[in-house]
């Protein structure tokens, strides 16, 4: 297996790096680069000291041909520029950004407020969203690897519409994101004096997530009304929790919906239901590739709580993009993926 | 003024004694304890040398029937205890605990888990909303000082629910809160190491402000049908961000909504409506006795997303606390509450 | 009293705003710029809404000449030249950069690897170490106010170096701040999700503020040998702990270390000695003027271990300005300054 | 391979279960307990659901004596009364308390104020530094893993008082600790509230791991006198870092320094020395085995500043015990040990 990472320096980078380490078929990784050829990567990152001591290298077409593999780091607006030229040269192209996941370029346009991926690149890509899109995965020449707050929005809430338990049309999803999320850019909502100790709601009803979430209901489970989703940004580095509310639909019960979702997920490797949690947190999953959800209905107002949380950067991001490497290739899909959460 | 303070020890006990020392009508402050006779208060808590050196007295009627306030930081259940015999000897008392909030003392049972106080004194006291409730509080033997969580979001809410803007039959409410809401009591949920790098939900459904929110809907505003509220404990110490969703009732606009909280608190000192807000979170308010608001209507939806931040310790305990103290004798209402935000 | 403020976008001037507000001889407050003209404050800075709502100045000598007191809080290097200009054309100057405090010019170069400022700007400035130097700040027409690191390190050293206690030949001062002490610029020092989870060490051994330390050693206690002095960053956003490290002089008791400091500050009001300290941290100033010691002398080793702790932005910088200002115009030296350290 | 962990709860033993996991040779670990039997292991810590979900174990000597290592996470004071009667019975015993390491009993009680470890288990007992103690593992009993500290100081220093190349009669150790290194008792060292923005300074001059450090100085380098050594708490979880501070003996370099560092260690594993750092910290060694060493000579003092850090809870605790018993049983000693730092 011959991987490469485009668009290392970014967190999604860092982290296919600390995952794929540890992964049984993969022995060397190369790093490509549009800005920086030649620099050493652990000088420039010196946790890495003895793991990654090869120079960044030029993007160039025939050197990646000879790839199995390209993980893209890059982000929006750049990584459809890199990756596809890329598109049918040879390797598996796995992209962690957002350009290839909206199959309406308009809708692209329109919440990332940049220009369009190639409408053929667009259409060619697959949402690898892994419990939910494996056959397709196997198969794709391009993975357009989902978002992390979709990852955690999706996992819970798409058993449960698609088997219409909960009435979608008052769905309110409230999610709450470690910074990391906001990537390695230097701006004012990662300077540290002005996060700590602060949480705080941003891009009111305007996340370019939202159209992402509702694609995947239409494609996995059904047609939903537009949802209400809102984010905010919470004082610790990693770690997504998304707490969702809506009605259950007339007679359902709070044991169906968590049967809903166990029967779902019975033999997936990295999605659990968790029965009793007095506390129910980020730190459960930890630098590891789980979600965890869990689910109760207030039987004074019949809403359903329907929570979940994940490693933004794991399965949120490079810890996915991984998993899909692995259906891709026919590997065991926890290679490379059997860190235990930290909790502390 | 002779001012007395019960419970001193608990946070919002530290909090007054931060806050009265910059009151110019109170020139000294007296603690009373139950446990604790004699204990130097500055021997246990360092920060406050040459400030409050004094040691803890004991709790005598005779001796605090002298006083023009007792507040008191004792904890739910106790508190009933402490001050019910204390009523009507002399002071205003002022209670940071949840046991006189609840007119409906099986309601108290239900969601405390605890004995109520008894019924007379209940009767008597006046919640301490102060911007909703300034006639009775300016007569009140005994102010229920409200809850954190329950300032935050009636400051946000009760307008629109009074002027009848928005739906309330599908009204959800995500609280997010430091970690100082809970208290100096030792436990898991505030065990650094299991807190830090951690945002987790917990009491889901189940949380005892609950049935105080609704109250005062019902006092101030409206009936309303059972609401859902859910609250996160997030990694730092100060800090409330409310974050309330409800579709708008048809055809009123995100102008009148603003209009709406803009006319309600256009004399307010301590309630600020924000404009524009990229980014809108709790240290805008940090250290000091400010609730500030934000709303939006989605056209997406027509839902609106309503953001309150308030300093859990200030605006949503001592301070409010000291504002009500003000109001009853006839004090300028800043007076001990002009601290400015910190921010960072 | 007309008062400005240079810079006030930076962390030094929020805080000056934040202490001023509460300064009774004070009512109002001029913000003046180089770049941002005719920026509504609060609208740059919510937090301040109904605080600080003008717009920013241009900054001209005519307007500038009748106020009684400019403060800048302007980066070092430029600093120096909005400042030099002004001095003589009548108000009392206090500026919070390193750009004055040098006395050797060649010095501030080697250290700072900035043009300096003029030598007769220089020469006329007055180190503002209030509790050290009043006399001369009394007169000042350019006060240097001390740098954060020098601050807890001199109020700690100097009375036991000036009475020739300790050993300062194997001086080891150990220092760890806030990550607030490196302002509001960004970069990768101060990017959230590099600096939680991680206590690093910077410059070693060529921090800035090592002259400044060896300069108010030679010109409050006695000539020194060159010192070690090393800084580190802890993810918190106020606060620093200097830990300082000598061998006692023989026959030199811990007793007499405790009393020579209780002795030097006896009737200071922002200096505190503490005898007994299981846990000494920097919370217990937080958001206040204090400067808390300590001191133990290990009989093992007979080394003394000299603990000092401030909020680098008070103590360490806006806090010890309004103190020196309020030392010129002969106001109490506590107005602006009451603000009881928050602990929590 | 058959291992078993005494005292699991504990954060030692949470981190054992993550590291293991890992181990290519380990393919189940059992629980014991001497107070929570039956407790199924997923059900108290939910974060191990579907990786450990068998019940806590009785101690029992016959099950025990099975086994071919048992780890003790057990507390100081406690694991002597458990692991003293296991000594012989067959399994190797990794104990990570600080039970086992000094061969002075008075010291020992002296320091932890508790009654010592039986004489003849302290006596078979070996030091688990790995690094320089190998042999000796290899044929260990016993192991008396390394306290947190000790580890950082030690692989920083030992190398340059060996080779006589620092005065350690001037040498000053200053240390900064997350705070998961106070184990998961409640108190209020580890309060969030009084813990979060909080830098603090404990135990002074009185850290039992002094003892330990000059006991390990004397065993692989030279008597030394009594050292200098104190400890703060940062506000974060994870990590150490260690800043100590020694004049270099006459004529030697900062080259001289960073070669004997270099060449004692450039066969290890995880021994990692970096030349260049203008930042040098904890997160660079987050979650893995590595140590990182750093050393310059300050040109005006002729003192080495010598910085090491480490995670505590993996080369400071877990991760060396597993280690160690690699060592002892003849695996690749990277084996369960291979996760490359978080860093982010």
């Amino acid at each position: 297996m011959k991987v490469g990472i485009i668009g290392a320096s970014g967190y999604g980078g860092l982290e296919l790096i600390r995952l794929l380490h540890s992964h049984p078929e993969i022995k060397k990784i190369e790093l490509f680069t549009s800005s920086e050829e030649g620099t050493v990567f652990s000088h420039k990152y010196s946790h890495l000291m003895n793991i990654i001591d090869q120079p960044l290298q030029k993007i160039e077409h025939e050197t990646l041909a000879n790839y199995d593999v390209i993980f893209s780091s890059a982000p929006a607006g750049v990584a459809s520029q890199l990756l596809a030229p890329l598109l049918g040269i040879g390797p598996m192209l796995i992209d962690l950004s957002g350009d290839f996941r909206l199959k309406d370029l308009s809708s692209y346009e329109q919440w990332y407020k940049k220009t369009p991926a190639p409408a053929h690149a667009v259409e060619q890509s697959v949402y690898g969203l892994t419990e939910w899109n494996r056959e397709a995965i196997q198969q794709a020449a391009l993975i357009a690897n989902p978002g992390c707050y979709p990852t955690a929005v999706l996992l819970a809430l798409l058993p449960l519409v698609k088997e219409n338990l909960i009435d979608v049309s008052h769905l309110v999803i409230d999610a709450k994101s470690g910074v990391s999320g906001a990537g390695n850019g230097l701006n004012r909502m990662t300077h540290y004096s002005e996060t700590n100790e602060n949480t705080a709601i941003y891009k009111i009803n305007e996340h370019q997530h939202i159209p992402e979430i509702e694609q995947a209901f239409s494609m996995f489970a059904q047609d939903t009304p537009p949802i209400t989703f809102n984010t905010h940004l919470v004082p610790m580095t990693r770690g997504i929790i998304a707490t969702s509310y809506a009605p259950v639909k007339e007679g359902v019960t709070e044991a169906q919906l968590v049967q809903c979702l166990e029967e779902k997920y019975a033999e997936e490797p990295f999605v659990r239901v968790l029965h009793e949690a007095s506390k129910f947190g980020t730190n459960q999953v930890y630098g590891s590739n789980y979600c965890d959800l869990h689910v109760k209905v207030d039987p004074r107002t019949n809403r359903a709580t329907i929570v979940s949380v994940i490693d933004n950067l794991v399965k949120g991001a490079a810890g996915q993009a991984i998993q899909n490497m692995n259906v891709q290739f026919g590997f065991e899909e926890t290679f490379g993926l059997t860190h235990v959460p930290a909790f502390i």
